[in-house]
């Protein structure tokens, strides 16, 4: 995450955002920003999402997640918000919508992810 | 893909392979690759295998894709290998599977990925 | 979705809601309605809700859908509700989320899906 | 699966195929099998290849599946084909292909699923 400028800006019981400067060394080959990196950004704020509900000690591991890629990814920068929707002793469930931020500070909704995350516990 | 290091290994007719070298920057907390960066060298492997089988001029954009992470991605090196499964003339359908490749040049499945693709013309 | 006694009960630009009464046919071993049930009406609810913002004459058709089943799918009844969140000229995305309604009618998340579909002109 | 007259065909370690006739009710708006149809037979492969490679007492249950509809679902019969590709302790991953059978005996490929299922120890 440190490789691609992302950085936590939310961080509640349940609900993560992490966003991520538009740079482009992260674009494909319209100058849209790689669908890698969106993803990145997605399982990242689904996976902490998930983790801020579990219990001290366990760890966090994506088991699989789906991301429908909706417009292309343009914007000063990136938004990932996540939430967990079903919370469970072994497995949880999280939705990820990531936004581009236009250079007036609008949002699109460029992407949006259906995750699921496992517990390991120690 | 420059920024991670990937090479395009094999390119037939519907099918694509890609490699990534193993490189500390691009692991997650357990030291194994970052399943961001697992997806982004199975969709570029699906997108290009999509794009092969396209009329020229055309260009290829990701839908959707669901990633299933199978084992810790770990290795010297990865390999991404991309097949069409359903090729159309809008929509294409593609499989990758992503394997870890240890100092002894075994294979081991660590990702599968299933892809909508869609060809753009101009 | 006669056979399974399914009823349109909300029909808006973009949103869809199926209901479908519990009947033991379809159940699985545990008692509980059967999981190509739940995507049924979910993806039924999808689709309809895409077809209602496409134009005269236009059909729809899924490309696909992935679903997450979060809790037994028990209730009296069950309810789907689709939004479409991203329409489209050729591609739409919706998504469905699945309630079983109980004796005392609350309702629970039992199920959600994120569904892609395309519009097909004749 | 005994409303819409599926049969057991195979059942090896890991490997199930399950056979569903044509049936006009179990048709959707075009005259083709309903999608919620493809996917029940494709849930049930896949819940009994994963059910096959785990302990004895154990259950099973689908935890999430994406199906893709290639093509149209029209044949005299529909047959799914699912096989384990991860087997796991707590987690399993498993592809099934649905293929329509003509009256000339030939399988097309209309539809592909990749699915989790979660092992219940009781």
């Amino acid at each position: 995450m440190e490789l691609i400028g992302a950085r936590l800006m939310v961080l509640e019981p349940g609900i993560v955002e992490i966003s991520v400067p538009y740079r482009s060394d992260l674009t494909q080959q319209h100058g849209y920003l790689h669908a890698g990196i969106v993803t990145t950004i997605a399982d990242s704020a689904a996976g902490y999402a998930a983790y801020s509900l579990m219990p001290a000690g366990a760890e966090v591991l994506s088991v699989e997640f789906k991301v429908n890629l909706l417009r292309p990814a343009q914007g000063k920068s990136f938004l990932a918000h996540a939430e967990v929707i079903k919370p469970g002793r072994t497995l949880t469930v999280a939705r990820a919508d990531v936004f581009g931020i236009s250079d007036s500070d609008e949002q699109e909704l460029i992407a949006t992810m259906l995750a699921t995350l496992i517990c390991l516990r120690k």
